[in-house]
């Protein structure tokens, strides 16, 4: 990877002084931002290219360069990742197109060049990308133009799209330390660079502009180990809706997954999800002072009731708390600020600062001393239209607040309301104090969000081996039945209704008779899925006469719905009263696999909706914040007077169910439990009917 | 008000050359605007102020100023305010704090400057306020520095926060007509000079920057006359969150009121609702454009495929439908672009367009020519920070899209993602060409979106009188039980419950068998409204034995349960079956009064939620589009194979208890039909429960 991100000679193949070729941009860009390293163009006939002298092919060199850049067609650029990689050559960046995005002769050729390269270990940025930029090293094996003189800092943006890799590194807000354009990412991803910043320390926020993760258990690790290095990672995915996703496919031939599953992913790993540019950019400002809240609460100050007001809305939209400003800090405001001005938070400082700017500063050491204070935003709107003479009445209170500076415990942030953003001479102080500056008042809100919000989970799961019986009965034969499928449950420490499987009348009458209650009776048959279509369910049967009857006629409805259907019997099954009903599924989302739903069962499914979705693995305190947050909560508090649930039986249920998932993964395509009845607190969870459906790879008998 | 907004003499009582003096601000920004009308500044000594000669009272001015500017302390502007009043002059800003916003005594102080300028028809803009100024005719008002040469064009400005209208006044992406800071608006509010802005055709779009909205009918009015006068309106209201409305309250004296309701209202009226000042922003860049889009379907079209992909994924979130292009649109741009572009919607068309703009043109003509796209939005970034050569690079396709122009029946707008916008040498051939430049995804989505949508509702209803009898009974006596809360009903078209009040256990039983099924029966006291509660409520009550003992029973439980409640019997109630439980309630919603709300009734409420709320009148096509944003909907439509309920039933009760609001208005605090039994199609809808509570300044016996 450090050859490809930190090359110290750099061959260029397809080397050209032609003004509109990638290769000329590429050469320029190493000019202009001043490459200290070897510059190799290959060229056939070209003796010399931009003043460097030429080879004619990549074994003629006469060494073996760090990093190959590749700017031909398509056509020829499969040979000569293969020749570079024959030749020992470490890293590559293939820019033309025509490969996985372009239909299935090029995904093709992209799939043979990434084999290559995988087997020569080879570091491969692109195809379909603009390359990179390492702006700290200088190294620009960029091929759209670079103005002059970007702010270096420590800020990496990595993106499949390249005109948006362009317009983040050119928006003037960040201090940039690299620039990537991964754009198909057949070989180096997303993961793999993250997993370089978090290893070389390059940079310390990192802002993602995905349209796939093509290996999510790669990102989670590439996550894990940011976090340890103190990286802040934001991350927008385009491709959300379907339209959206359309565009994105025929772009780089990614799929869209599941919207929910990609937001629980990022959740789970720390991620901050932007949901539009403007949020990244805003994240990347805050994050780039280096300062995380230690805590929730945010205090919002400023000269405009009306302004604070609308910031008061957005962070409620943004799901951002305003802290409760105790007692003595208000009585010190009181004491600070003349009457009419009420200590709140909000606080309206008003115009009289203009005047006295020292009480901006103490206002603010004030808010900074409230222990429920973990962030403070100051809103100030001094738009750009102003001019200088109007922008310098400003600067005794900005002067104030600059000088808050960034050692505090409690970071602060100004951020104006409108995103023009504010007055050059006003800014200037602010940030020459290192104080982030944000620009839009939602995007700035949806900044402070993330910020305060972000947290990589740490589950802890118990894996579960697979049984080889249950991996055999998977793999192959008929169907698994309601019957066979709560066997596998119940195998697995999972409890389901008491049941038996009845082969004629008197049998089931015998059966019944052991649970001296009304019983369900139920078809079993591994070519009928649909159970109640096929008149093969009846409830609530009493009675020895009444269950043999019901056993007749379920067997004749049976036959008469579905007349080659192999029958097996009738399953006579306990009736559970009492309890609410829950739906606990298993289904598959791209990229993640199997991930876990859980939500109101029964007749309420349709009615409620209000399911939660976890990728896995899950343990207790994920599955119960899980229950918490779908629909079921309020029902399983004890709704209408009826009992609470055993919420905590039900996370247990949904641990072992992640567990099974992990350990039988490919062999399950969808599990169904619906209903879960979930007793009164105590008495546990216990699956009432359930479905597994395996992949149609799996033979089926 | 054309006197208060475009004075050509304008006295000034407080005239100061002192620089932090509010009236120095004005008096400067008259000098430095150019305004040409007489400026008269009122003073007790000074002689000269600003070179303007001054007088020692508005008396002895010795002519009638069109406006007179009050900057002097809250305690003397009231006084002055009279006396303009008794001279004859006919508008007032009043500058100063102090007022509404600051306590008891400021808002006395306001209540008596108000009523001595309305009994004056005085127009009053303030107090606490910057003022106004009106840009075409260069008149500034205004007590807080201007930029010089602000652009003027017919965008108005009407906030009630004053910072507000400072930072909008001086975005620089605004062509102005006018700024106005109403202040606590006392007399003249936003509906005064929207009216103002319809009569004159002074503005075209108007930006709302509202804390609240004091007289929904004015403004009503005013908005039918905007939009007969062709005028966009776009607002924005602070104060939607609790800690919001507390900033708000504290700084003007106005309450919020329900979010639900003023969008109700704002969508009823033809308002666009933004949600964020990026948001007012954009709309009045696109509205400025002048041309609304004549359908819906939006094409987006540029050169990144992730740009596009994004874009999509916010049209989703914003509710803006992209065009499904027709056949021939499709064959046509297949034909125009390369293999490998594919002709869908988002359009990219990939770097090409740098080399063979003409390419860039014909597509925008194909897309305009597509019956399904009703507005093109242009992708573009090309950010600020690149050099002047690298924005040469765009010049190509920039100029063909600018060639687009703005008088085809398909508007176009340009957008980037970032809201950092577009170097300004791309920008300027697209916005000399006419074409509104958006900044910002998420905002530009939403002023589109905005724009797409916006169309007042007409509602024809017809009014009923008031009945004299349900009028004096509801204005004075004991609380309205259930039974006469049906009555008032019944008389009324709504059809309720057959029932009938039984004074002993007898006449119970023989009521009971007129109805020859299960009856309900309950407590009928004026002092018992939570009849279950007091074991006031039997069921599904059958025979006449069963129902004589249920009476006694009744009767008892009411006694143990209110000692003192008078009790007038038991109502015998037929039970009715089938159909879905609908909750139909009016409630108050400051300051829209009673405002209707719809949804699953019974023991849904709780669980489902979901329910819906408009601002009155209703007709029956509007009470058809309330039912159908309700949870109730999906019920009504047949849930789980029950026949669908009669949904035409239940629009025109909602109609009937609209008009049942505004007869009775002030004298019903709230109605409770619940639940209402939605009966299948053709069978109506019949109130099974109603409470109607009148307000407590209402006498109760």
């Amino acid at each position: 990877m450090r050859r490809l991100m930190a090359a110290r000679s750099v061959a260029i193949v397809g080397a050209s002084e032609r003004p509109e070729a990638q290769s000329g941009f590429v050469l320029r860009n190493l000019r202009d931002t001043g490459f200290t390293g070897r510059v190799l163009p290959v060229h056939p006939t070209a003796r010399r290219i931009y003043g460097h002298p030429a080879a004619p092919s990549l074994s003629a060199l006469g060494e073996v360069p760090d990093v190959v850049v590749v700017s031909i067609p398509a056509a020829g650029a499969g040979a000569v990742v293969a020749e570079a990689a024959g030749l020992g050559i470490r890293a590559a960046v293939v820019l033309g197109s025509g490969f996985g995005e372009a239909g299935e002769a090029g995904r093709r050729m992209q799939a043979t060049m990434a084999a290559d390269a995988r087997a020569a270990g080879m570091a491969l940025c692109g195809p379909n990308c603009v390359g990179l930029y390492n702006l700290r090293e200088r190294v620009a094996l960029f091929s759209s133009r670079l103005a002059p003189g970007l702010p270096v800092g420590d800020v990496a943006v990595i993106s499949h799209s390249g005109a948006t890799a362009i317009g983040m590194a050119h928006n003037g807000r960040l201090a940039l330390s690299h620039v990537v354009s991964a754009g198909n990412a057949a070989v180096t991803d997303v993961a793999d660079y993250l997993g370089y910043f978090a290893a070389s320390g390059e940079a310390r926020v990192v802002a993602l502009l995905l349209e796939q993760i093509a290996d999510p258990p790669g990102f989670a690790r590439a996550m894990a180990k940011a976090h340890e290095a103190g990286i802040v990672v934001v991350a927008m995915r385009s491709g959300r809706s379907i339209r959206g996703a359309a565009a994105t496919a025929a772009h780089t031939g990614a799929l869209a997954g599941s919207n929910e599953a990609f937001r629980a992913f990022f959740r789970r790993h720390g991620v901050i999800e932007a949901d539009d540019l403007d949020t990244v950019m805003e994240t990347c400002v805050l994050a780039a002072a280096r300062r995380a809240p230690a805590r929730p609460g945010l205090a919002a100050i400023g000269i405009s009731g009306g302004g604070l007001a609308h910031l008061a809305d957005l962070a409620e939209s943004a799901g951002v708390a305003l802290a409760d400003l105790g007692d003595r800090t208000r009585a010190a405001l009181g004491e600070l600020l003349p009457a009419y001005v009420h200590p709140a938070n909000p606080l309206d400082l008003t115009g009289i600062v203009f005047g006295d700017p020292a009480r901006y500063a103490r206002a603010l050491d004030l808010l900074a001393g409230d222990p429920a204070v973990g962030q403070i935003a100051v809103l100030q709107d001094a738009p750009r239209g102003i001019d200088a003479a109007g922008a310098a009445e400003y600067q005794g209170f900005i002067n104030a607040i600059a000088g808050y500076g960034t050692g505090r415990d409690v970071p602060l942030a100004v951020l104006s309301l409108l995103s023009g953003g504010m007055h050059p001479d006003v800014e200037a102080p602010l940030t020459a104090a290192g104080l982030p500056v944000l620009r839009g008042g939602s995007a700035a809100m949806a900044a402070i969000a993330g910020m305060l919000a972000v947290a990589p989970a740490h589950i802890a799961t118990e894996l579960v081996a697979p049984d080889p019986f249950w991996r055999a009965r998977l793999a192959g034969g008929a169907p698994l039945t309601e019957r066979e499928t709560k066997l596998f449950l119940a195998a697995h420490g999972i409890a389901v209704t008491r049941e038996a499987l009845a082969t004629d009348a008197d049998m089931a009458a015998r059966l019944a008779a052991e649970f001296a209650a009304p019983v369900a009776l139920k078809i079993e048959s591994p070519d009928i899925q649909h159970k109640t279509e096929a008149g093969g369910i009846r409830l609530g049967v009493m009675g020895a006469e009444a269950v043999r009857s019901a056993y007749g006629e379920i067997i004749t409805a049976a036959r008469l719905h579905a007349p080659t259907a192999r029958i097996a019997g009738v399953l006579v099954q306990e009736m559970v009263t009492g309890g609410t009903e829950a739906l606990v599924g298993l289904s598959r989302a791209a990229p993640f696999g199997l991930t876990l739903t859980v939500g109101p069962g029964g007749v309420l499914v349709e009615l409620l909706g209000g399911h939660a979705l976890e990728v896995l693995p899950l343990d207790q305190a994920a599955a119960e914040r899980l229950i918490g947050s779908s629909r079921l909560a309020p029902l399983l508090a004890g709704f209408r007077g009826q009992a609470p649930g055993d919420r905590t039986a039900l996370a247990a249920l949904l641990c072992r169910i992640s567990a099974v998932a992990q350990a039988y993964d490919w062999l399950i395509e969808a599990l169904d439990l619906n209903p879960v009845a979930v007793l009164p607190e105590g008495q546990g969870a216990k699956v009432l009917d359930a479905l597994l459906i395996r992949p149609v790879n799996v033979t089926t008998g």
